[in-house]
């Protein structure tokens, strides 16, 4: 099994710096800060580093993921209310070919019907939804396993 | 009935700052500028304090509903285009659990059928449409009086 | 601000004789006879005579409707049940051309989805939902403001 | 060609005694009573009864359709908006077995699509739409000939 | 097993006054009067008093229903044609909150397609389709077990 | 009663040519020869004269109803088959912007689902269906009869 | 009446055999033996033997079905979810022409959108549903009633 | 951290025995006993007993669901085809109420339409899809880490 | 086995004129005077004789299949594009009432999805698709079995 | 032209056991057996062993497509019921890549709509519908033409 | 840039040679002819015969379109009301490989529903539309870089 | 031909800064640099000055276009993945009633379903598509015609 270094973007979209306190029967009590915080950690017990961002702008994450090319090996992906209605981001995530991962807290299928659709799933490589927090975490382990098996 | 002073977020989503100039057989001539006057001035003779704000940016209107928690008691809202596209407008009103008013020049299901569809009445408290202008002034009204009668 | 005295017909549809002891937590505890007596009161606060009826029939609401031509300067409708099937009601209104606003206790795009079509608001200048009882009284609201700046 | 009397029934559905005066544009100017006359008339040429009626009770038309039947040997319906949403008018002519034909003054399929899906045209034996008040007249001619060629 | 005396109310729509001579191919011969008497014997024989009536008027239907409370311990209601299209028998029915019995003499949905839609089964306890008359017995006996189960 | 000759083109799409011995228990047993023989013989009695063609050909009917322009002043088209399909049959007749009536032997709408949808209704002045051969007969009396009210 | 004894077949579908522990504030406390029990008893009282089984194998049931010709004098069907989703069932009683009866404990049009189809309803002569464990009770009587009648 | 020993099943449905030689470009060359093997270690060294089984028998997965009742902690499910067309594998989860996470090789939201539709995410935890063998791991993982969390 | 000559007429619509030229990955490199030369062949080899057309215009199409009757005993049809959008070419089949086998050399179920629909299946006797130009002689074949059968 | 004996096997699904017993008015008088011995003698004729089986469990089906891989050169299948439902049919004759023919004795398209759906036609090489117990040996004919042509 | 001599053939389908007439303020005033006569020049400009022709008829259209395989090196096609209907036009085109750009004279998606579907679209290499005659123009402009871009 | 200068704002929407870089398989090596100079030169040939901007954020295109009115004559716009999604790009165009071209490199109608639907075509005065860069050249020249022509 390979060990050299990787380097993996964390984005977050819209209303996901208000985790923990935004309805928290839904999304539970962990906070965006405590999820990077574990992300990274995961990250360097895997020799890989992780670097994490959250916007509300659809045109900020759009920015982010066009400048990863090179820069980073990966991408894992929480769209949240994006991944329902943005081409904008699957055509980014597909122009810049880097491997991403969709991750969503909850099990999108089970909720509102508008949240059925995903634009992004197409052009990831994988998914992961339904763990609250952890979906970040599965998402990454996946990730960084694709990465090795190259 | 109450007296005590409220605070009131009127928000207004995209291409609303031409309103007066833009399309007056449909909307009319008064400006948003003129809007927010009579708002305010509403607000005044109902003892309730009304700040006034327009934005063409989705990204920029979420993060204004989600720093409305502590510092409004209510909103009323005209999303425009953004109502019938935007996920995260819905999930932002969702989040900070301000009580929120939705309101329409027009009546949007009277026209195109793109424009039929509100994501954002779902997690509104009422809805005013078709009065024009006048549309802004009864949504405030009818939060205020719901913020008074709770 | 003209002053000159308006008439005006509230008209409820189906059921709504059983407000106040109909499932009041969806609709609330206030019944039809108060919400006639405070729409009759803010109308006089308006300089607008008001007339309230309630009937269980398509039939006899389309008379009616038909019989306000020339009586009636507007209506206040609340054709609940009626409103999504009536495809006659809609004609009535159409046919008199009197100018009709359509309320509603709660917002129906938020509820069963056979409650979602309106066959009544492509001939309204108005619609207010919601609010409750207090739908009624900013829907005769919006239709005396509509009258005076005629 | 036979020359034995029969007996039909003239029936028009909810808003048509409003003819002449609702939206002369869209529905011209003959009133009902001078459709009655003109029928009665062409029935007389034809050696035909017609007793014509009104309603805008969706009960009182299926009532009038059940009775027809020993009574009289032929429908001309105008059922206006019950056609497109009444199955109860449907059944009541399948259950006598009566020949009926369903006129319309204008085409409803060129006009509002929820006007698209007559429930009657499955239990009547010919369709006539877009004459005006002639579409009266071309189905009651329509029923006799086809009552003489049985 | 209890044996005090229950009230059940059962309401037939529109056209089904013609049981017995309408269509007795797919309704077959027995007249209303007929399972009137056989529903108030089989409700004897269960100690529970059967009041039988027929309307062809929706509004007329409604306000039965909402009579029913207080007065009746049950319905057993043939919606016929009105089960299809009526909001307002629904909301009548969700209103009074008696518990009602849905019954049909056929499968409707192995008919048209426009009878598919049952607006009523969603306020129902129970559905019995299919077996002619013996449709009503048969609802009118799970209606009166229901009872004394509660 | 005006009593100027008109002239009116009678058009029959594909496969009418095989009438009368085509499944004659849903066409009828009568001829498109005997057909064209009746329009021709009311058409004299109403002062019109009549001609009739026939065609399997779509583009041929099209050529047909261009070089009516000027030559005729009404059309009584069966488009048969075409009716379903064609838009270019439709793109024509609202070209030359000479009056047509649509007629059918049988009512489309009681047949299969894709003989439904009528690409031609949009543009003609009225419709006339189900009473077999007589349906060309109203048709051409109900464009006889608009003529003269021009 | 007669009192020729018959011979009923009561089949339960997939999970059922899990009734009385599965979720029952849906399904109540009611076991499948307790039922078996139940409608063994009542046949008994009808002078019916009644066999009971129950199978998570679609294939099992068909095979069921199928050699129930000649065997029995008609069947009791709980498909549980086959119904929904089994044409093979289907095809077997219409295979069979053994009498059917469909039975639900729940009215399955009021839950998940994929229980609202019934690939059975169309090959039974009757259905019972919403009166848990007493819809197979109400089914087996109407059943009986119409092997009684026939 | 928690260190109590799980028990946790692993199931496969139909055609997964086959993997490894199956479209290999699609499904990869890893056959189902080395998921087995590799479930099974990755489980043993987080304190948690794996059982896997395959079947290509809707029924057999059926009963193996419900036998796990009592006696395992959780569920790792690849329904494969089934996940599709199967009401009887979600009820059968939902009568166990045992936390299940669905797993799938590839992403089935971007092939074929009729996989588009999962009938068991409804009732799952969690889902993870497209990580090829590595989803089993990745789901497992994700199964115990919600056990531990409860 | 009866050994009596029967005729075969084998159509072929629009672009098959270009067979074996053609995208001859799609439709293989066979021309189409090498498949009416092995249909001939085969139709000897069986006592039948075979004439074979193609067409580009649907109404030339439509005059061929209504001259069949009384000439030819049965129709093999390849109706290529026409197949999916007339109309015309059903009806003509349906009028002449002569036994006809559908054929296309590619499965069109598995291609575009508006080739999904064939408006010609609902009036042939057998289908035959996917074997490339065999499916000409296998429907023939199909359909000579067919005659000898009747 | 090669004459190496090929091995083919001969499937059918749910219910066809039953047939020359099952609704012979739609599928004829052949037994099964009688079409296995026909199928036999085709086979023999055209140097081909044929093995044929039937089986009610879609699980069953399955298995037996999965051998067949390196035992048989190709697959006459005539899933039945399983064609319209059966997503684990086609993943597995997609997975043992054996050339596969679909048949069935009547035309599935021109009967209910839940036929119409073909889950298995994408992965055959082609289809043979409508000639009742003759489609079998038009499609084995046809499958054996394609195993020679390879 | 290349100079070599380019052969065009510019077609237009049903109703257009009516241009100039029909519907001006639709369609414009500028007559096929002076299309014919501008793209004619503009092609000489260009270094490129142009031959222009229109039809009614289909198929004569496809003719053309197969024809001119390997005498024209790309075609400009108005495919007018046949764009919306004909499947037979795309195969034309697709079995010719011809470059072909598709030009309207409207926006077809800004028009009725049944002019939004393109079937030509599929097989084009680009699409102009809504310039009125100068969409022609633009679009021999199109093909003729792209040709020498090639 | 007039020769007065034009001003022209030609816009482009998010991740077309990506082109030439991006997928150059869907859409050419051009970059859009490039695409800027050619259409600088083109403008200048054409007297008229051309400004090229190019944003990711959906609320600048929508300010940009705000801002065109009396300062531009006109826009050449590629709205990318916002032309699918975004009602307020629509809006905007609406209200500012600056002629409006929609230009896209490749053909959206024959790629994603989701790419089918454009939100800006309603509004604008002619669309180009398919052409790669040449899209915009020709757009650009499109526009200055309809100037000139105005």
């Amino acid at each position: 099994m390979s060990a050299r270094p990787y380097r993996a973007l964390l984005l977050s979209g819209p209303n996901l710096n208000l985790l923990g306190t935004r309805e928290p029967d839904v999304y539970g009590t962990t906070t965006l800060d405590e999820i990077h915080a574990q992300a990274t950690e995961l990250g360097r017990s895997l020799a890989t580093f992780v670097e994490c961002r959250q916007s509300n702008h659809e045109g900020e994450l759009v920015g982010w993921i066009q400048d990863a090319r090179g820069k980073f090996d990966g991408i894992v992906l929480n769209p949240a209310a994006y991944g329902h209605t943005s081409v904008a981001l699957r055509d980014a995530i597909a122009a810049v070919a880097v491997p991403t991962v969709e991750v969503h807290l909850t099990i999108p299928e089970n909720r509102d019907r508008f949240r059925h659709r995903s634009l992004v799933a197409g052009v990831c490589i994988g998914r992961v939804s339904g763990f609250g927090a952890n979906s970040y975490l599965l998402g990454l382990r996946g990730l960084i396993d694709y990465l090795r098996a190259r």
